[in-house]
C-alpha cells in the first residue's frame, strides 16, 4: 500500500520547494491514502502493493491507462535502482532537469551498481533493502549485507532529507565559515541528499573502503540559495599492498584529472588531512580523494566531477577485493584487522563530521548513520607491533602519508 | 633508577603549588639523577633499582640510614601500593594533612584494593603496572589485566596530573556554569587526580562495572582556589538479574544514606541521566551513582564522602563476579554481551566527559584513557530481540529506569 501511494503522491501537485523530495512531501495526499513511507523491507512491501489492498484501492482510483504506467514505473524501479527513490520516479522525471532531481538520480544509481558489484563477488549473500522514512520530511533507502562469506558488512546508504537546519548544526557550518542568514524566527530550510557507503570485508588482505558522494541547499532568509557537494572514496587496508594503493589512487587521479588536473593533489592531501585520528597521530587508512563545501566554477560543472567520481567506485575498488578475497591468512593476522576495525571505530564516533551532523539532526536513521561501524572490532592495552613487521609498516603511512601516484 | 631518583626528588624542596605532585616536579632533581619517571613497567623498573646501577649511584649520594629509610618506603609502597605515588611518598606524608595528598592516597589505595581483589577471582592472570609521566606535568599507574579467565579486560587507572587549563577544556568547564578567572595571559593552573576503572568480565552473566572517584582544583586569577569532586559506580549488565541490581544498588545507598539520606536518591538520578546514549534513547546500563561539582557542605566532609565511596567498589561488585563468573552460556548470550559493549563503546565515545577532557588535554596518555574500552565489541545493522526475550527485558530498563531499593 504504502508504495503505491509514494506513487500516488508524486503526482500531487505542491508549492514551489527546496527539492523534488519536499515538493512531493508537501504535497497533500489523495484522500484515503495514508502520508506515510518507510520503516520496512521494500521487497516485501513492493510485492504487498502489487498483490494486496493497497494496490485494489489505488486501481479504484484511477484509470487503466494509469495503472500501466505504474507497472511500468514499477518495472523501472526494479531495473534501475534498489528501491523507490524518496522523491518517487515521476516527480523526479517532470523536475528533471533541476540538479537536485539529477543528484537524487545519480545517488540512487550508485546505490545500485554498487551494491551489484559486490553481491556478485559474494554469491551466498545479499543485501536487504530498508527504506525508511524521517517524520521531519524526506528518507532514505540502506541496502545491507552482512557476515556474507566475502564481506563482513557491507552497507550502501541513500537519504534525501528536508525541513529545518538544527541550531546545532546551522552552528557547524557557520564555524566551517558559511555566512547563513536564517529568517526572523531562526529558521533555515534545507535539503541534503548523498549516497554513503562502508565496506568491511572478512579477509585481513582485503581493504575497507568508504565513499559518500552528498549535495546539500540552504534558502537563506532572503531567498539566497546556497548549494554544495561534498564526497570522496578512502581505502583502509589492514595491511599494505602497494599494488593497490597505486591501483586506487591512480584511478581517481584518472577521473580527477579528466576534470581539473588541480584536483587530485588537493583532494587527496584533504583526504588525508580529514581522516586524521587526532589522540592516536594517524591517519584512518591510506586515503584517496575528499572535498567538501564545492560549489565552482558551476553548478553544472561541480555535479558532472561528482558524477565521475561516483562511477569511478567500482573500478577503484572491485578489482582489489576480486584479487584478495580468497587469500589465505592466519589468525594473527585476522587479530591485527580487529585491532584496525579499533581505529575505524574511533574515528567514525570522535571526528567523523557525517556521522556527527547524523546523531545532531532529530528523525536522524541511527541505524542507517551507525552502519558504517564494523561488525566486530578489538581494542588491546598497548599493542604496539614489533619494528619491520607487517603491521609496523601500515602504521608508518597510516603516520607519514604516501604519494601513490605522480 | 628511575624508582630511587623519584624518591630523592621528592625529598627536594619546591617553591608552594598546587598539589603534592606540581610542588615535587617543581622541585629540581638532585645534580646526577635524571629527572624522568614513567613509560615502563614499574615492578621490572623497581627491581632493577634495587639491584642494580640505579641503587649503586644513589648509595653513593645516600647516608646508611637514608637508604634505610627508603627500603621502608619500597618495602611500605610494595605493601600499600600496584606502584609509587605520582608525588612520592615521602612529599604525601610531609603534606599529609592536605587534601590533595589524602585524596592521592586514597586513590593509590583503592587502585590496589580493586585489583588485588580482582586478581583473586581470576587466579591465572595479573595486572600488568605501568607508570607513565605527563611532560606537561604529572602522570599516573595504569593497571591492566587482559585476556584472563574471568576478566576479558580489567582496567584500573590512577593519574595526577597539573599545568595550565587547556582553552577548550576550560571552555567545557564554563560552560557547566564554572566562573573561571583566568590570568592577562589566559593561564589557569590547574591540578586533576582521580582513579578510573572499568571492568569487563567475560562471563555475558557478569556485569560489566565502572567507577571513577576525582579531585579537581583550580586557582584563579587573584589566587582563589576553586575545588570540587566527582565521581561514581556504575552497573552494566549484559542479562538483567533483579537480585544482583537489588545488591548493587543498596551497597551504594547504604553508603550514601551514613553521610545523607538526601544523596543516593539524587545521585542515583544523575547516574541514570548521565549515563545516557541519547541516539539510541537507552541508559549504557543499570546506573548507580553519579556526581560531580561536589563542592559542599565542606571539603572535609566531601572528601569523607568520596573515601566511603571508594571503599564500596569492591563489596558492590566482587560477590556479583564470584556469584556468576562459573555460570554457563550459549554463543546466543556471547553475540549479545558483544552487541552491548558496541554500545558501550559509544557512549564512551561519543558522550562521556571523562574521555572528551583526556582526548582534549594535551599530552594526556591515550592508551590510559581508551583502556575502558571492551576488547571486543560488534554492530548488528538493525538488531531487535524478540519480545518478551531476556534481551528485550535488559533493553526495557535500560530506555526506562527502575528503582531498585527505596
Amino acid at each position: 500500500m504504502a508504495a503505491a501511494a509514494q506513487l500516488l503522491r508524486g503526482a500531487a501537485r505542491a508549492p514551489p520547494a527546496l527539492c523534488a523530495a519536499s515538493r512531493r512531501w508537501l504535497g497533500s495526499a489523495p484522500p484515503g491514502v495514508p502520508a506515510v513511507r518507510g520503516g520496512r523491507r521494500w521487497a516485501v512491501a513492493a510485492a504487498g502493493a502489487l498483490g494486496g489492498l493497497g494496490l485494489g484501492l489505488w486501481r479504484r482510483r484511477a484509470s487503466m491507462a494509469a495503472a500501466e504506467e505504474e507497472e511500468d514505473e514499477e518495472e523501472e524501479v526494479r531495473r534501475r535502482f534498489m528501491a523507490p527513490p524518496v522523491s518517487g520516479l515521476r516527480e523526479l522525471r517532470r523536475r528533471r532537469r533541476e540538479l537536485g532531481s539529477r543528484m537524487e538520480l545519480l545517488i540512487m544509481e550508485t546505490q545500485a551498481e554498487v551494491c551489484r558489484a559486490l553481491a556478485a563477488l559474494d554469491p551466498g549473500a545479499s543485501f536487504a533493502v530498508d527504506t525508511w522514512e524521517r517524520k521531519e520530511g524526506g528518507g532514505g533507502i540502506s541496502c545491507v549485507l552482512q557476515d556474507g562469506e566475502v564481506f563482513e558488512k557491507a552497507g550502501v546508504n541513500v537519504s534525501v532529507v528536508f525541513g529545518q537546519l538544527s541550531e546545532e548544526a546551522a552552528r557547524q557550518m557557520r564555524s566551517r565559515g558559511k555566512a547563513l542568514k536564517a529568517t526572523e524566527d531562526g529558521k533555515l530550510p534545507f535539503c541534503a541528499m548523498g549516497v554513503s557507503s562502508v565496506i568491511h570485508p572478512k579477509n585481513p588482505h582485503v581493504p575497507t573502503m568508504h565513499f559518500n558522494y552528498r549535495y546539500f541547499e540552504i534558502e537563506e532568509a532572503d531567498g539566497t540559495k546556497q548549494w554544495w557537494f561534498g564526497g570522496g572514496t578512502d581505502l583502509t587496508p589492514t595491511y599494505l599492498n602497494e599494488e593497490d594503493a597505486v591501483h586506487f589512487h591512480k584511478t581517481l587521479k584518472e577521473v580527477c584529472d579528466k576534470h581539473d588536473r588541480k584536483l587530485y593533489p588537493k583532494y587527496k592531501k584533504w583526504c588525508d588531512d580529514y581522516f586524521y585520528i587526532k589522540h592516536r597521530d594517524e591517519r584512518r587508512g591510506i586515503g584517496g580523494i575528499f572535498f567538501d563545501d564545492m560549489d565552482s566554477p558551476s553548478k553544472e560543472e561541480v555535479f558532472q566531477f561528482v558524477q565521475s567520481c561516483a562511477k569511478a567506485v567500482v573500478p577503484s575498488y572491485v578489482p582489489i577485493v576480486k584479487k584478495h578475497c580468497h587469500d589465505s591468512y592466519t589468525p594473527e593476522e585476522k587479530l591485527w584487522q580487529q585491532l584496525r576495525r579499533g581505529r575505524y571505530v574511533e574515528f567514525n564516533l570522535v571526528y567523523d563530521r557525517g556521522t556527527k551532523f547524523g546523531l545532531l539532526t532529530p528523525g536522524s536513521r541511527i541505524e542507517s548513520i551507525l552502519m558504517s561501524l564494523p561488525l566486530t572490532a578489538r581494542w588491546e592495552y598497548m599493542n604496539t607491533p614489533p619494528e619491520s613487521s607487517k603491521e609496523a609498516e601500515i602504521l608508518e603511512v597510516l603516520r607519514n602519508p604516501k604519494d601513490w601516484v605522480h
